[in-house]
């Protein structure tokens, strides 16, 4: 099996991190080249590759083969645009664009493009434990889900974070692996924000959808959860129920108490999930089909779709509708 | 210290535990009595005691010196009123009464007759383990509430049982700890119930409270829950959350994994409960002042006059705004 | 049912502590007398009963109907005794005498009383998570125990502490609760110590007891564990295991990680064991038979022949034999 | 970075998982050959590489630049001299060798060569769990290691599995892991087994290990505990525990209890351990340096060399001091 050449777009936190993983923890590929606007930044996450500052340059550079955006997100939408018109396979990290126009836009170029060429970087889908929770799902022993209970608490937002961010980059990420874990849609949303004096930071919300299939999904988004990143969920079906574990390995015992740990924030907790994804992405190039579970182009859509429906329902605090648009794409990929 | 006399009313389910704890358990007290309609069934409950089948003569005996509530719903209110009538303390099942009318009755009657003899039901108060989720939240370690989370599951409902008394019997349990817990009321009340295809049985429910210090309330009301008799609690909050454990002392490890069990009913999950209840009623009794945390009339009017509330919002599925009478004992009562 | 009167002989922290379970948590008697040398002691923990500084006097008075033993250890056989001359019923806290042969004229002055009088304060028989261990080996589905894992951690030894103490002490509690969970005897002990430079703190040690029907018991003894008082036991079967939970009703998280806390020392931990063990006495009293599984003079002489032995294997580290006295009491008490 | 071409000899269970896991999970490296006496085998395995039957023909060729040995026992130690005399890096499963003697050879041969190329595959050392217990007990927060507990629980051994193989095959598992963890070496051992009815099936046994540093190493071995495959460790210090987590990612609540479940055997329960020491493997070849942590030759020749006294041990069930042959590569390799 030969070995695919991948570039990476954007060597900040993330980028340097899916640079790390494709040049020394996945098989079957190696890392090309990697761009950035700062030539120091590429160069030190370029792990003897090529470092360079334009994208598109780095898009078309033939030893190049399959692309990895891990840019600001205003740039997502363009470099999607451009892997596309070079056919090559691009993995986005989300959001696939900032609007729903924007996404909708690349979904009909892929579906132009007559082939799956777009995964959106949803990578809780590969995340063992989310993983776990479909399986027991799907395995059938606990019957049709009724609720799925969803916390996602960040230690603590930046100060310039707003509750629209917190929406459209955090969120997002439980609106994709919900709706991947009961296999349905959303029909309606209900914000309840917790107000406090300062309105700014009406945090923590919660968030209560029903599904086309009947069961409800409560999400509490907590962005200054303060003990840690913690990323929950728990399935209540006819039979009985199944959530997550402790993430951490081990107990220590000490001054009073047992103790699990919790990681500062998502990239410990998602190490294995990042290494899977892309791993997934490289072999199902070699294999001309899509990763199994990974989120598509208008996998990406729904999620910005749904995220601006969702700002407005915050803002009204009612019971709101949820609709998305036509998906061009469905005939062409089923 | 001398004992008191204690008479039960009603030897069913509850009222024969209530006879074993007072007989058994309890410091300070015996069992003088137990009435019910069923002789055989006050005879097999009485410890020895008298057995009755008139809850009235047992009120006006003289060697019952309080009286203990747990005959059939209805008639809680004449109960009551003529244990107030007759000058003895009284702790009464919940609910106090089925309507707000009734309960304000017996807060008036109390009020004239100018001391404290109502007791309400409310055990959970009196649980070891909520007790110290209260004693950690007052502890000020982790800052203001945000959020309470919790689940009232049981294994299954009876055939005969309706959405309503889903709300009378069961939810007015998480009413009033929840409130107790945070000290503060309810302003607000959304509910969501999962819809099927029968939709008497709308179950389960989620419950979301707005409360007047701002806090978010969230509680899943499961009837049919299957696997166990499961009550959990978690708070939210600034600098970090803290919420129930497992329950069993004990786990086993067979047939491929490790496990805890859950309890079939309430019984064995609040057996602690009911003993340091009646102890605390006994101790107050005692000491002329009521039980410390004991719930009285007007918590038991508060869930009763909520629990109304929360029946007609289901029906709307609106956020709806709740309210409660004057109280006329706050005076009387400081 | 009358209520019976209790004499308590000490008023240090645990006579103290048994005086108020007496007075305030169980039912069916009533403390009468506090007796301690130190009357301001006495009348602290005597909840209005009388205070008294003479133990011989206590045990004469017609309002005691019952002795409670918790004074120094060396004062236990000579009370024990009093109370059997006496024809009093006696709960004697652990060690029931601090020699093999003071034990075995307990046993023998008992036997000539032609009745069970004596009941060892081997509280940790009637804890519910023991009960619940118990229960589920008795129960049969793990089939035949091979080996019980305990651990025995004190958060810190006074500095007068020996390693001989930990044994009479301590170990004791841990060689009554095994024989108990595994209804057998103990055949032969190795002691492997810790060796630190001081060798006067060998601390930790280890205890490997091989038992009559073959079972392996290995306990940790550590005084000076540093984090808390925690005992624990998991029993390994044919065919699965059982052990105990965490003994905290709740988890908090902050500040990076879940916990449960483990309480300073035995009295918060044994809590209910000790009210529960009372009761059990009180109500035996009451029916004219020994409380199920309390610990008898028998088991307290048990306890105390062995640390004798254990110490001696200690200073050896060799597996050694371990052997008991002829049992005058079995063939009286069957 | 180029592609490292591996060879593996032996395509079972584990050569079929290694080759995989090279073929599909390790970076930097691809599957050349797999050689297996069963060519139906050994091309099942070979995920495209070349299928052979002569593991001497695959250790000369061309394309295989390193050699990861998987065949039966009593092969490995020609097959590891067969690749130190070609100069090729070789990664070879437990046990290194049989018999001490052999292992002392490749120790010779392997230091005559002038540098490292035998890594024993002790994998536990390159599991997540182990690495974040070592990590604990080197942060030092905790105090020195008094006592390591361990359990090694197996479901069920085969029937020919006999109580030497439970040493020579899983406990030097535990052998290699626990002087690992601790950095130190074992001075005695006492074997205690279970002794049932039938003396062939000693099972479970106890193992107690005194160390350089003082430290005691309790090991419980079950190849036979029925409930799953179950590999736990807690290291108990001066100031507190760490100890392993239940393994699972996620909690079922269904029919009573809420559990999580065991893995059947050793893959699943190692496979991350597995896929990173193979990694760390690679990419030790690409920097010219042995992988951290990884166990060396000589690491599986104490183990080989302890097994064979426990062996000796057990028979006579007495406190046996434990010898190491002189390290002839200790000067060479520092």
């Amino acid at each position: 099996m030969r070995s695919i050449g991948i570039g990476v777009i954007g060597a900040g936190v993330m980028g340097a991190e899916h640079a790390r993983i494709i040049a020394r923890e996945v098989s079957g590929a190696h890392l090309a080249a990697v761009a950035d606007a700062d030539p120091a930044r590429a160069e030190a996450a370029a792990h003897g590759g090529r470092a360079m500052t334009d994208p598109e340059a780095l898009i078309a550079d033939p030893s190049v083969e399959a692309v990895l955006i891990a840019s600001p997100d205003a740039t997502h939408q363009r470099l999607v645009l451009a892997a596309i018109a070079a056919g090559k396979p691009v993995l986005c990290e989300k959001p696939l664009a900032v609007t729903t126009q924007d996404c909708l836009e690349i979904v009909v170029a892929e579906t132009r493009a007559g082939r799956r060429l777009v995964q959106t970087g949803f990578m809780r889908r590969f995340d063992p434990t989310y993983r776990e929770l479909k399986a027991t799902l799907e395995g059938g022993t606990l019957g049709g889900v009724r609720i799925l209970h969803c916390q996602h608490r960040n230690a603590a937002a930046p100060t310039w974070f707003t509750g629209e961010m917190a929406i459209t980059n955090s969120l997002v990420h439980e609106i994709d692996v919900c709706r991947w874990l009961l296999s349905t849609e959303y029909r309606t949303v209900t914000v309840t924000p917790f107000l406090s004096s300062d309105p700014k930071t009406s945090d923590p919300s919660l968030f209560l959808f029903e599904t086309d299939d009947g069961s409800l999904v409560s999400i509490e988004l907590f962005m200054n959860a303060a003990y840690g990143y913690h990323v929950h969920a728990e399935a209540v079906c006819e039979r009985g129920t199944v959530g997550m574990a402790h993430p951490a390995p081990v107990r220590i015992r000490r001054e009073g108490s047992q103790s699990g740990g919790y990681p500062e924030n998502w990239i410990p907790r998602f190490r294995d999930a990042y290494r899977i994804q892309n791993q997934a992405w490289v072999d199902g190039i070699h294999n001309g089909v899509p990763a199994v579970d990974g989120a598509s182009a208008w996998d990406g859509l729904v999620a910005t779709c749904l995220a601006e429906q969702i700002i407005e329902a915050k803002a009204t605090r009612q019971r709101t509708t949820l609709k998305l648009p036509h998906n061009p794409s469905v005939e062409a990929f089923s």
